[in-house]
């Protein structure tokens, strides 16, 4: 059975929050430019003494945002770019209440008693056991599908193999997949897989190099181009399989973001990359659980706008969890110095992960169902 | 001294070539939609067969395009998404004249004899001996400060370490260094150290993570949003070191193309990913050295737009060097996946790279210099 | 339906090998040393020309040996280090008949077509699809299960995972190992695991650092020593799960080869690594099929000891099979580089590789046994 | 200037301490079994409160061993393996005197203040400034050179590369090196570049590959087997450049340990690994710096045994460093996992490494003999 770490909020009646001062603001003078002594927010819950006695904790946050305090009262993370003109922004470094502002950094931790002096194996690497991960991670999802929002980001290579998108398909399918994170690249090798069976004109089962196959993949964007949407393509039945096909059906949200890498690029991707930004945040503060596939360039830009907790509707304060799945420990660290510090990473080959997650979850649907 | 390998034109006055039909060309219909059966570029020179006996080589090519036959006959590779309603575009996939085109792979190809049926160390690793390929750079390089161009593309951790970034600075100051190609994250970084001395708050010497550091970031970004743009915080002495000043020093142009990781952006960064490809193809299609350090999305992104020959005014046809250095093998084999087969690669730490080319450059340049 | 490359012997009855000289020999003169002028083995089939007219294929074949006539005329592979005063040794380096040999390089090729001049994708990485490569390893291991020889070459990380470690044990149970090569970490983590259910102190399930965990590592070696053998714990019970346990309940023969890095050892392990690589290369000689699992060391002594194919008692010629498994593509070059042309290489984590193989495993089973 | 963190021995004038009973002993009863509850020792310093008010320092120590105190009283770190009948061996597993032992893990500790709540850049990776460990280490030789033990512990793609093998054996001429550890490959890779300029049959500088080429290697090993001996190769100019013949010339103790993956061997390898342990420990109890090139396996082996400390004649205690160069975050996660948690890391190619390094030193010589 399913189960969070409870939240423990600070306590405010003892120093030094008791004592803290009200947190301060200053009014923006030029667009997209915080003034000097602009408060940056963290991945953690963060608090700002509001009025005497009242602490108020920032909803929908995300890291390295300043804090504006909107004319109604509330507060919001808000990008620098998208300060304006007379916005008030809190102010104040201090983060143990000095400021009138508190992070909270250990809102969720459990105890745990002092390690020995000497110990093996206290780092995460490809050695490291993942059975556990796995059964937590099919617990976490069974109640995530009926009860949170799991926003999954992907890589381009979950598609170049027939069983992990046959798979990524079927979680989508079974409810799994409520908001999808990618870009170009991994609708357009998904979309020439479902026109050609190539994706960059090798066969996603047989790994033939099929003549001529690097045609596929420009004929592909080229087809939907001609259509006008992949929406369009879909309608007309020019896509009638893969991740983007079953996410359609579903009427599952996906963002795809642009990037100078991109060919074509496909008529819903998002050329302005803060637009993207913008977007993909729209999702995330929804997100209770994040799941990245083979992806830095995507996973980083989703930690960077994922906090580590979510305030549900009737005030609780739940975990929102991030995982991310890659091969190298060089991604792992690199997600871990950009400030995602919450992140729980699993080191494989993003295929078998698909593969195994959905055998998985299958399983324990089926042992739910069964007469006992 | 420096040696390029000569270019051999294909011999058009023997069949298959002699006996092949003119190409042909469509009309587009749909702006950013090419015609059914469009040829696509490769990175090679490419020859079409526009009157009976004339081949015309297409010049600033790059792969994955269509190519436009312009009113005036001029042939232009263009990107799919710049196609406009009434361009001509070539028609045909074979490679060997059949279409009139001739895919002319191995111009340059100097001849070797057949290996051993058995031999050892035929893949390129970390362990690949590399002190020949430092030399070539350095003979390189020396030719084309003075009569090439030398385009970097650079990973953000290039300015992370000191000595890396004063070794680069020279580069740009000794003659190196004629156009940067990066993105927002290695202006921030750059800016940041020049401003604190840090990188995401940490110092890029001395490595201690600096009290409230993460704050650095932040600030730079938005002291520089606070004047308007880089020029600006340079002109008013913000910024007076760095990689973005010594080539702000120079006038050497620099494109920042942005990407959904980015925060701030800096003013100067070109937030339409597409724009962004189009004037980092004006850079590159003038390039005839490319170097890629540490960085994965704009190398491959560079890759896809860089010919491998390109011709001079004068009408020589002469290679397009394409370096990149990473740490893993994996990088090299993805980059190589894309299409991006010519180019060199060096594996190591881009920190020792750019401080070793620079010192064996600097001494070179002594040599030269010394009376004998 | 498992299906083999057909072997194509070479053809004698043309030139250049109708008018190829004999082979000729010359004896040792000191121990271990081999006459100049040696001939030295490939991994593939090599035809001697010992009598006018008969080309005998040498059986047992392995790289980097030379070749000796026995007295009674059969010719045999044997290292260096092997060599005996008045041993006759086969001379001659040219590699198609020039020297009365043949190297019969292209042996089990099927024909396959010229390629495209430009492509992608042709690089072996993370990215690669390994769905066939999974399906076809099923077909594989189900037929050598009862007509060959499956050799497993393990590292200690398989052993980390408790559901990995639980799978490795059915594929033994089930009948897919043979035999086993290993080095002492591998058998102290799995003993360690038996004993305390950690590895190195951790539990291999659910990841927790057990106090004073560090020493479970050494007692379980201490206890092992101290009744005198793995065999004696499994015989009394101090051991009774596990890789080892499964392979003893079997009868499956298990070579330990010993390494400096090892603790303990356990007294099984062979210190001598010559004489290790003697037993390991008279289990290695009868094999079949070779899997590597997370394992560069064994991965590639075992390679150099493995020919790319086996005579079988009536005459017939078929291929060996290597596997690798491993999480970074230096890995897969680095065995290419050292001559192991022909290892086939997934990159995965070797925990999700070997519980998908045996689910995929049993499901086959399973297919096949149940009623139409 | 150099400088050394000093050393603070614990306080055993207060509690715990003051209170502690003394160590107990037990004999050992069969030759290479420790008795029940015995102290296994760890990396750190470890004293032993061996009669009222006196507590004992263990010097030479290694982690892993247990502590036998021999009839003279004084205490040695003894593997396992070496035990022997009669032994007495310390017992007890607390670290805090509660059995009479104390593990000191903060004898060289620095304070340092608490970070922040949240900052970035908590993890060593490739992307690390590394400029200052240069500097730090160039210090530190500079020193260990007259005053220390410099051990030096090379993987074989040390001598794949010109530049780099010139580099190290400058090191060794300078006076840089006073003993390597190294395996079979390195020696042989050596050798054959002395004899033919290649490695693996690749030339060193120019990387052709050079027919038959693969010929090279095993020639090179038997041309030394021929004449018995490393040494006698040396001493008849068989080998007259490289590492193995700088180490040679300058007398310094070289131990070349064995493994499975040799061909060969040379003469000098020592085929019982554990006979080649005892040779490396002999090396390691006296190195005050150890420095591990391009090498898991010995790296490992070598971290296994050697402290974090050293006990000067003088009885004064300073650290051991440890340093290793490796391409991979794997590599120096798995160090760490493995207990040698006190090592610094450089993540780059290990021949930039050393053709830095040697320059770093070459030139700090330069300036120190330069009259002012």
């Amino acid at each position: 059975m399913f189960w969070f770490p409870t939240y423990t909020p600070p306590d405010f009646s003892s120093p030094p929050l008791r004592d803290a001062p009200l947190v301060r603001f200053a009014v923006v003078e030029r667009a997209g430019v915080a003034p000097e002594g602009y408060h940056a927010t963290s991945i953690f819950p963060e608090y700002f003494h509001v009025a005497p006695g009242r602490w108020e904790l920032l909803r929908e946050s995300r890291m390295d945002c300043v804090v504006v305090q909107r004319p109604e009262g509330q507060l919001e993370a808000v990008e620098f770019r998208r300060l304006q003109v007379g916005d008030r922004v809190a102010l104040g470094r201090g983060e143990n209440g000095e400021d009138g502002i508190y992070v909270h950094a250990e809102a969720f931790c459990d105890e745990e008693g002092r390690g020995d002096k000497f110990s093996f194996r206290t780092r995460l690497t490809r050695e490291t056991s993942f059975s556990i991960d796995y059964d937590e991670f099919y617990d976490l999802l069974s109640y995530e599908r009926d009860h949170g929002r799991i926003v999954w980001v992907l890589g381009p290579a979950l598609v170049f193999d027939r069983d992990a998108r046959d798979a990524f398909c079927a979680l989508i399918d079974r409810g799994y997949v409520h908001a999808l994170l990618a870009g170009n690249a991994l609708a357009v090798h998904d979309v020439e897989a479902a026109m050609f069976d190539t994706a960059l004109g090798q066969e996603i089962y047989a790994k033939r190099l099929v003549p001529l196959g690097h045609y596929h993949h420009l004929d592909a964007i080229n087809r939907v181009r001609a259509v006008g949407s992949l929406e369009a393509a879909m309608r007309q039945g020019l896509v009638t399989n893969g991740v983007m096909h079953a996410a359609w059906k579903r009427g599952i949200s996906v963002i795809l973001a642009g990037s100078i890498r991109d060919d074509g690029p496909l008529p819903e991707v998002v050329a302005d990359v803060y637009a993207a930004q913008d977007r993909m945040r729209a999702v995330v503060r929804r997100a209770t659980t994040i799941v990245a596939l083979a992806t830095q360039l995507h996973a980083i830009a989703t930690g960077n706008m994922a906090p580590s907790y979510r305030v549900l509707e009737d005030g609780t304060v739940r975990p929102v969890f991030f995982y991310t799945v890659d091969m190298s420990e060089f991604a792992v660290q690199k997600l871990a110095n950009r400030g995602s510090l919450t992140a729980r990473s699993l080191l494989t080959n993003v295929q078998d992960f698909v593969v195994t997650v959905e055998r998985g979850l299958r399983r324990r649907e089926e042992r739910a169902t069964s007469p006992k």
